[in-house]
């Protein structure tokens, strides 16, 4: 280690403990940031996230708080909250520490989106982000990468994206370890659209085993879903091959295909026939596809965007149609020469 | 129904079987071969295929045989043999019902390839039917498609690729079923080369699997897969986008991801420590991707083309390499830009 760095992460559901986790066990200087005052004494005291990686053992050197004040020192900011508290969280903090936030190095571990209404453009977590802190300083981290296996150590492959690309590959040599591997790009609004777009196929998927259909029929909408994923980064100005990448196919891929995405699961239990509201009373985790796709399915609408599958997931989320009816649609269209 | 077509289906593994009950229950008439009297009598008498498809209730209407001469009226004949059997078997046939063959339809359910030595040309299933049958009546019908689950009901969407794009209309049409999608594709060549190549992801996944990694590496496996995928299939003259559908991608993510693949579970056994040998002595059914990997090994070397993956699951199955080093390897080059 060349350097050790001052690191905040903000979140401490799964995804911000893994990274924060691994970056206190490479050796930097890293406090956890959560509102919870149980869980900030989970990880202090027991050296765990019960809540959110069981039983897991973190990094002692792992430190959290739930004061922002703690944090005045950090250069580095990692923001894993859920998107619908992005903008709340990201003033209060401002608020806290004044000019020294606009000054750091943001890094978004979010996945999400937002669209207001008719009119808008679509906005990404870097954007909104953006919006509150105004710096270009903005980066995501994403790529196909569950917690609990980056905690445990498991080979993992992600991609660190921004616009500022010097800065880009010093993060990445301050960040990787043999088995946390990093690549850079310059897409940042592709990277971060595919790791919004793969939660809704990931509904799709675990609606799609929920009715009782097989792998068969999930590899159809994966193949599907890449299609209506590229289709609309490239609408909104992404880089075409992105979506073939890490962020995209691949995050797409284990988020589908594994029992343990939360979107996924979300999706099974609608397509068993349970509703979403009890499901999201039932869950402590955001399957942040269930708010992606209103967000999407409105845009695509408004924007006379052909988005069958996000279209379908919308429909029986929030229309409560029939799902094997809206499934058994998007597997049977009408019979034609496959077009990518 | 409009018409009753006399199909033929040679070979009579899970996928020869599927295709067959599937179209016989369509209406069809449909003969399945299969060399093994008893595997015959299976099918015959107690509709069933124990063999291969456990217990599952195949149609009434399907029959079977093991004489070539039973299938003289057929004008569709569907092949499902094993890749190193092709030839020999097609010759046979050839010889059984002389000029007939020649004026037959001919739609491969093969996956496979073929390199003889330094300085040949890689032969597809279609090409080798095509040296022996002397035909352009050769199609490849493939897709994410576990047979067990097309016998089962489950939903399924594969491609009819060809070169004579009006005859697969007509065959899309008469075999389409509500449960069973077909599209037509002319790249005959990427089709192919997507349901051979995808084989050997799988056994890089199921090695993957074998040493304990976890989902995280699939995912990087299999997006690095595709770039590999698709730089030989461009390579050798197929259309690039014929990997990012059914038959490239969508195949590939369900063999690697799923513990229904043949290949997977060569490849898991292999990363757990046991021999090839053991392991293929030990199969009642053929992983064709073990045959594929050694055959696009040599092909990449003769002609200096880069495919890490293929190269490490060779080392794995052939030079026996240690496979935890050579997964460590390909999960961790240089920290580079992402290129697709």
């Amino acid at each position: 280690l060349d350097e050790v760095l001052d690191i905040a992460v903000i979140g401490a559901g799964s995804w911000g403990t893994a990274i924060g986790n691994l970056l206190a066990t490479k050796g930097h200087a890293v406090t956890l940031w959560a509102r919870d005052k149980e869980l900030v004494a989970n990880i202090s005291q027991q050296h765990r996230n019960a809540k959110y990686l069981g039983d897991l053992q973190l990094s002692l050197r792992l430190l959290a708080t739930n004061s922002f004040l703690d944090l005045a020192k950090k250069k580095i900011f990692f923001v894993a909250v859920p998107s619908f508290a992005l903008r709340e969280i990201l003033e209060q903090l401002c608020n806290t520490l004044e000019g020294s936030a606009r000054e750091s190095i943001w890094i978004s571990l979010t996945k999400g989106i937002e669209y207001r209404e008719s009119g808008d453009e679509i906005k990404t977590i870097s954007q909104i982000m953006s919006d509150v802190l105004k710096t270009d300083r903005i980066f995501s981290l994403t790529g196909p990468s569950f917690a609990a296996e980056v905690v445990a150590g498991a080979p993992t492959t992600v991609v660190l994206a921004g616009k500022q690309m010097d800065l880009a590959k010093t993060l990445q040599d301050a960040f990787i370890t043999d088995r946390f591997r990093i690549y850079t790009s310059d897409d940042l609004l592709g990277v971060e659209l595919g790791g919004t777009i793969k939660n809704i196929i990931a509904l799709a998927a675990g609606i799609s085993d929920g009715l009782g259909f097989g792998d068969n029929a999930k590899g159809a909408l994966i193949s599907r879903g890449l299609v209506e994923m590229t289709r609309l980064g490239v609408h909104l100005g992404a880089q075409k091959d992105t979506f073939f990448g890490l962020t995209g196919l691949g995050d797409m891929v284990i988020t589908a295909m594994s029992t343990q995405s939360r979107n996924h699961s979300v999706g099974q239990r609608v397509g068993s026939g349970e509703s979403l509201a009890d499901i999201l009373d039932s869950m402590d985790m955001v399957a942040e596809g269930v708010h992606a796709v209103k967000a999407i399915y409105h845009y695509a609408s408004d924007n006379a965007l052909d988005l069958p599958i996000t279209k379908g997931v919308y429909q029986v989320l929030y229309e409560v149609e029939n799902p094997i009816q809206i499934l058994t649609e998007l597997m049977s269209r009408e019979p034609k020469h496959e077009a990518i």
